[in-house]
């Protein structure tokens, strides 16, 4: 079986758009053991297009075409893909009625061009479109297995897993499971050289790495052509190996992002937080406030970008700036702890450095970060080193601040102090 | 001339990674006046690449293949390309003094696999890389122009534009200038409404909109057979009338983000910004200073996310937020007046709303938004209702308090009350 995604659409050979489709099709092809050996982007024009349909259909025999289905004259998929095979179109009245009505429950004209999403290449079967107007076609000849799909990813998703899915299974070759670990606190190589001698050998457990400042994801592909058990069996088994071995680094496994860890160990807890943030202004409290609930355990915090307000609303006192700098483990504590105290929590974060890309000076780097956490058990600073360009430091500066939560939240948790009765 | 793009790589077959490079070098063609027809994506199989680049060259003659130019045994572009042409690849002495000149400066052991990159195909030129050892190639067949170039894009964009863009010159059909303006305030449809009369009909000058929530772009691309300066004459005679149509609405027409643009415009009217947010969580003050310089008039401000740190913090009156609610153009005032006053800044801007997805009621429904901003002028409340999911919702509302304040601004430094001296 040789695979191909082709992508129609101008609007594709600009500067401006990518086809994104081709990844959510290739996730699902690799879950049934199955993979991609072509991918091809093509305009709506009907020479090109013919090209690129006569060149696909002689080099692979399983193949997924995207867009141009629509009403207009630009869509010509199904005129040309109808050419090339020889066969030609016909009128499907059933769909022609369904198009009708779903005009009719939506209350709107339908115009005399989309009675063209009636029509079938000879032989194919016609597949539902619940978003749209464009029905997909699933049509097989003797040597292909040829799918036409809408453009638009909200009526495509739908239509893939309740139409194709289904009609893939007979080609499955074996049984797919992914597990994610996230990370943070390693670099890659770092993290890699950890875990090296833990990569499996064999062709169908396969480990990736994925790798952004503050973050590394560790992917697990374990495929079993006997059933999905024995596949999860192989990638849970790997998967406790890299646990062992990588302890607390690891802050996921279920694909949660540290912003909602974080977010629910203080639920969990029933702790409150209140934040201090300089050099990332705000960015810590977007994230923490991308989690949506948040307002249960975030009570708030202050920008103190500027001295004055370092000074005046988080009660730093004048003399430690004056002699430590801003940028300074001092400045960082009394920064969690005057806003633990203003609002009442029962932590305080903090944020304190140089983003850049001015303001550093040799001693005092661009990249250079206090993080600080203020509870009842005292205050706790770090002193960091990011790297990148202005984002990147501020992601990697919020990343170590919820790590740091999360570790203390973690301690807590663990707190030999708790009552078993606690514990759930 | 019909031009092709192949991206080698069986990573970009995973469901992890889209080729990208193609749409800078999409972009820099545009340019040029030309258009891409086909664009290929395939693994380093050599097997398939040998078909991908056979069936390229039977339909392309101007065909850029990027990736698998490496030192490793996956790297095989080269050697396959060079099958396909039916020629040989001969060892070029001075690409491999190159290559061990590179590993000397940076004192790394050069690998023997590294000697790979010194083969030429017979007839080649090669292109220098700067930043990596693989060199590009540029082939001249009777019938194609065939560019070979390193995948990694820090090496292909310089390589490209040094040795590829003066060999393409003699290509160019056009000369393109593009200009951007954007605007926010208007969704896409109206701001279509208002525009479309003004449409160009001629081939050589296109109007694109790209829409965002909170944010549409208007994209012109003026092309001239004749000069740069032609096309971009017809630009600009476009772009003064879409200006004077849409007036205020663009705050944009050189690239600039509205934050950058707000403090310019502070920065210009030399007053300070103190923020007090609620629903948006430090969305707005991480947008205001991801813009270098920032700490020149950003002065910092309270995330006030739960009531008791409105009260507190900002001074909001408790019977105001029990008798109108959080969510309220009283609140929302109290807020920005607020926070003006507790950092003593010239202007306070404050949002507080309903993020979602819970949390809205029939009356106060999920992206109901008052935002405020106050002065010495007074305060303005403006109530919005904005759409989708949380963080579109957080982007909107941060998108309306920076045009708020770009507008005060810019009625500021338009004031009658400044005397002309002060104007530059």
């Amino acid at each position: 079986l040789r695979i191909e995604i082709i992508a129609v659409g101008s609007e594709l050979l600009t500067s401006h758009y990518l086809d994104t489709n081709s990844l959510y099709i290739t996730g699902r092809l690799n879950e049934l053991g199955l993979e991609v050996s072509f991918k091809t982007v093509v305009g709506d024009d009907q020479e090109t297009l013919l090209v690129a349909l006569q060149n696909s259909l002689a080099r692979s025999n399983l193949i997924f075409i995207m867009g141009g289905l629509g009403p207009t004259d630009d869509d010509r998929t199904r005129e040309a893909l109808a050419r090339v095979l020889g066969r030609p179109i016909v009128l499907d009245r059933r769909l022609l009625e369904n198009i009708r009505a779903w005009f009719r429950r939506r209350k709107i004209r339908m115009s005399p061009a989309n009675k063209r999403q009636a029509y079938l290449i000879d032989g194919a079967q016609s597949l539902d479109n619940k978003n749209g107007t464009a029905p997909g076609q699933w049509l097989e000849t003797g040597s292909h297995r040829i799918v036409l799909l809408p453009g638009p990813p909200h009526e495509l998703k739908p239509m893939f897993q309740e139409s194709i899915q289904p009609r893939l299974e007979r080609f499955r070759r074996s049984y797919l499971v992914r597990r994610v670990l996230k990370t943070t606190g390693l670099g890659e190589s770092r993290l890699e050289d950890m875990i090296q001698d833990l990569y499996p050998k064999s062709r169908d457990l396969k480990v990736t790495l994925l790798a952004s400042p503050g973050q590394v994801e560790i992917h697990i592909a374990s495929a079993s052509e006997r059933s999905m058990s024995a596949a999860d069996i192989k990638a849970e088994r790997l998967e406790k190996k890299f646990l062992s071995r990588l302890g607390d680094r690891v802050f996921s496994i279920s694909g949660e992002d540290l912003e909602s860890v974080a977010g629910r160990l203080l639920r969990g807890e029933k702790k409150t937080l209140a934040i201090a943030e300089s050099c990332t202004g705000g960015y810590l409290g977007h994230r923490l406030t991308n989690v949506p609930g948040s307002s249960d355990y975030f009570l708030g915090g202050i920008l103190a970008y500027g001295n004055r307000a370092k000074i005046e609303l988080l009660g730093v006192p004048e003399a430690v700036i004056r002699k430590y700098g801003a940028v300074s483990p001092r400045t960082a504590a009394a920064m969690a702890e005057g806003v633990r105290m203003k609002m009442s929590s029962d932590i305080g974060l903090s944020i304190t450095g140089i983003a850049g890309p001015s303001g550093g000076t040799p001693r005092k780097p661009v990249g250079l970060v206090y993080i600080a956490l203020a509870s009842d058990l005292g205050t706790d600073v770090s002193r960091n080193l990011f790297w990148g360009k202005r984002e990147a430091i501020k992601f990697q500066s919020s990343q170590k601040a919820l790590d740091m939560l999360r570790r203390y939240l973690l301690a807590e948790e663990n707190s030999p102090s708790k009552k078993p009765a606690e514990k759930k």
